[in-house]
């Protein structure tokens, strides 16, 4: 993956959202690091977070502030977490969302904060605020490419996704951005992601698309619960577009959305992945012939996981009795690996649970040398599938990580 | 951790048992890479294997020997696991156990057959077989050392413990190696030890025996489920000590003799890990307060596991946050952060969830810098404690992983 080159693409600007990036120098003097949304009244918002026990300030005050609704401003900072922050890192949180509410003219509870960056030291409230105005008058329905540089902290590069769709004559849009690294599991690096769509969309409607997209983009990269402090997925729904309301979880229209929401926060994902911490490569595990859906996450999980994998991929080393291990300690009970076949891209490595007879090491090497293949794996014991993706480990993982902090 | 300095213990020979190792030429010419321990009629054998569902052919055939009982060989080779070799590998291992009977006048399945080294290659049996003379003419009551040798891979020192206590004034010795290296989790690289002792021992208070002190050595640094395809651990006892047998698991002989292989057992597992792949630093992780044993373990790996912390570690970085992000994520119900405390040593980081007030960065830079140390988790919740070892993640470990084919 080459990283210097950033494929930022056009973004479509969605009418009832504006964006405002300001510099408040929270870790380093001079960069973007505070953000606010703006959303039009009568959106709808709907949000996942973190499952992490010791979740963050702002995700426990992000909560509260969501379930009274009529959500107007999102104020996210990088830099600090806010996360292991007892009582302080509370009032902290809501005090940044009173500063942004004073200045926009609504309640502090119409606010949601969200934080990324170093865990357990004290958000530097100060600085946000004194940063708030500047963000405030940046305001703009252009500025998704200062969202995503603004929310950066270990990425390489921002990451944003957009498209549009017809219906009836109208066109929708969906633009998001999102920031992850992180070796993706643990995914201990935040992953936040901030969508937004024209559609007019009821709540339980829009809060059933978030979970729908969610698991087939963000999940796919992490597990539940293997969270960080502080991840959160927004879904706003600004209701601008001239079409009557998604009221129910059904129809053209609201397949039409669903997929398109879907296909942005799997481009999104997928960005997360390829700008994992140190990455070389990009790795899609599919594995199928499952007795069901869970299963099949496990091992692909346990393969995506090893590091002993993740090191020969590192190495372009076509080590399948590493794959092999990871499936047979994934701990699936009475499976039989009698019935285990193993592809690299389209090459037949293991048959058989054994080594192909028509196996070459020369064809195996040439596929894991690309920058981007898949592992595939079948089971032989049903017809569930799912696919994982992930990256390599690599030297520059461990320097990334071993000097985070200073 | 100085990894030249190989303090070579003192080993006790056992009477009953001798070793001789010899050279093949398997992956490299030159070095010891085949042993043979040799066992005296009406010895007791016990033995644990890994639980990964690709288990291999020499652990398929040794688990069918060893319920046949009356073993009086173990052939070890290094430099081919013989796994995910299917039909075949079976029938090389088989061989390979009717050569070191034809020469030892048993039969084979009084041969237990054990490999470590690369996974999916078929077992050089000639080369093995042809070894096979040399080892037993090397037979010795004091190969220890050749035997710990000849079992390496990566490991970068050989390992062995060994002690002797006193029973009604007689003198019992308890004698073992091991090797391991790899991560630890997922400890794909094969951990192999075999421990002996001159006590007499019935077979199923020895199967106890063994059982007691995996649990608390080996079992402390890799969980069940989670292993290579060729970990084992087998306990002789020779019988050859002038005592009464040991017939029932309970009373003073027993208590002192189990203490004594959890004792050994306990050494080569901390040897292991402070051999880990790369290791710089060795580390407890305490967790105590908890509700049961499994939520403390549930907590301990995760911590352990995570790349986060461990590259933290390797960077002497006292990064508690990741240390508490870790605990979230271990997946325990219901648990109240606001009671957590963590230690580094005796340094309080965490104290009700937060920063310790009274925490300086200095004082857990001084403890994370140490070779040594312990990290302590107080859940606050019950009276249930474990502990687990680990080690660091360093740039080494990944040199080592991405070349170990090449």
């Amino acid at each position: 993956m080459e990283k210097a080159k950033i494929d930022w693409p056009h973004m479509h600007p969605i009418n009832g959202v504006r964006i405002g990036a300001a510099r408040a120098g929270i870790k380093k003097p001079g960069r973007l690091d505070v953000l606010i949304f703006e959303i039009a009244k009568g959106a709808s918002v709907a949000g996942v977070f973190t499952q992490n026990a010791f979740c963050a300030a702002p995700v426990m005050v992000a909560k509260e502030h969501l379930s009274l609704g009529d959500i107007r401003y999102l104020l996210i900072n990088s830099g600090n977490a806010n996360a292991c922050t007892g009582e302080r890192g509370l009032i902290d949180a809501r005090a940044t969302c009173t500063a942004v509410g004073d200045l926009g003219g609504v309640s502090a509870p119409q606010v949601l904060p969200f934080s990324t960056g170093v865990i357990g030291e004290f958000l530097p409230v100060d600085k946000i605020i004194g940063a708030v105005p500047e963000a405030i008058n940046a305001l703009d329905k252009d500025g998704w490419e200062s969202a995503a540089r603004a929310i950066m902290t270990t990425d390489t590069c921002p990451k944003g996704a957009s498209l549009q769709f017809e219906y009836q004559g109208k066109t929708l849009s969906v633009s998001g951005v999102a920031k992850g690294a992180g070796m993706i599991r643990p995914n201990m690096a935040t992953m936040l992601s901030f969508v937004a769509t024209d559609a007019v969309v009821a709540q339980s409607v829009l809060d059933t698309i978030l979970n729908i997209a969610v698991n087939r983009s963000f999940n796919r990269i992490t597990i539940d619960g293997d969270t960080s402090t502080n991840d959160a997925c927004i879904l706003i729904a600004s209701g601008e577009a001239e079409l009557p309301p998604i009221e129910q979880a059904e129809g053209e229209l609201f397949e039409k959305l669903c997929d398109a929401v879907v296909v942005v926060m799997q481009q999104l994902a997928r960005a997360i992945v390829r700008d994992g911490e140190g990455a070389t490569k990009f790795v899609s595990i599919e594995v199928c012939g499952g007795f069901d859906s869970d299963e099949c996450l496990k091992i692909g999980y346990s393969v995506a996981h090893s590091p002993l994998v993740k090191t020969a991929l590192y190495a372009s080393d076509a080590n399948w009795g590493r794959i092999v291990a990871a499936i047979g300690y994934a701990g699936i009970r009475n499976i039989d690996v009698t019935k285990i076949k193993v592809w690299l891209d389209d090459v037949l490595v293991v048959d058989r649970g054994a080594r192909y007879a028509g196996y070459s090491d020369d064809a195996g090497t040439a596929v894991v040398k690309r920058p981007d293949f898949t592992i595939k794996i079948e089971l032989g014991r049903g017809r569930a599938s799912e696919t994982v993706w992930t990256s390599d480990l690599s030297h520059d993982y461990v320097t990334i990580n071993a000097e985070y902090r200073t």
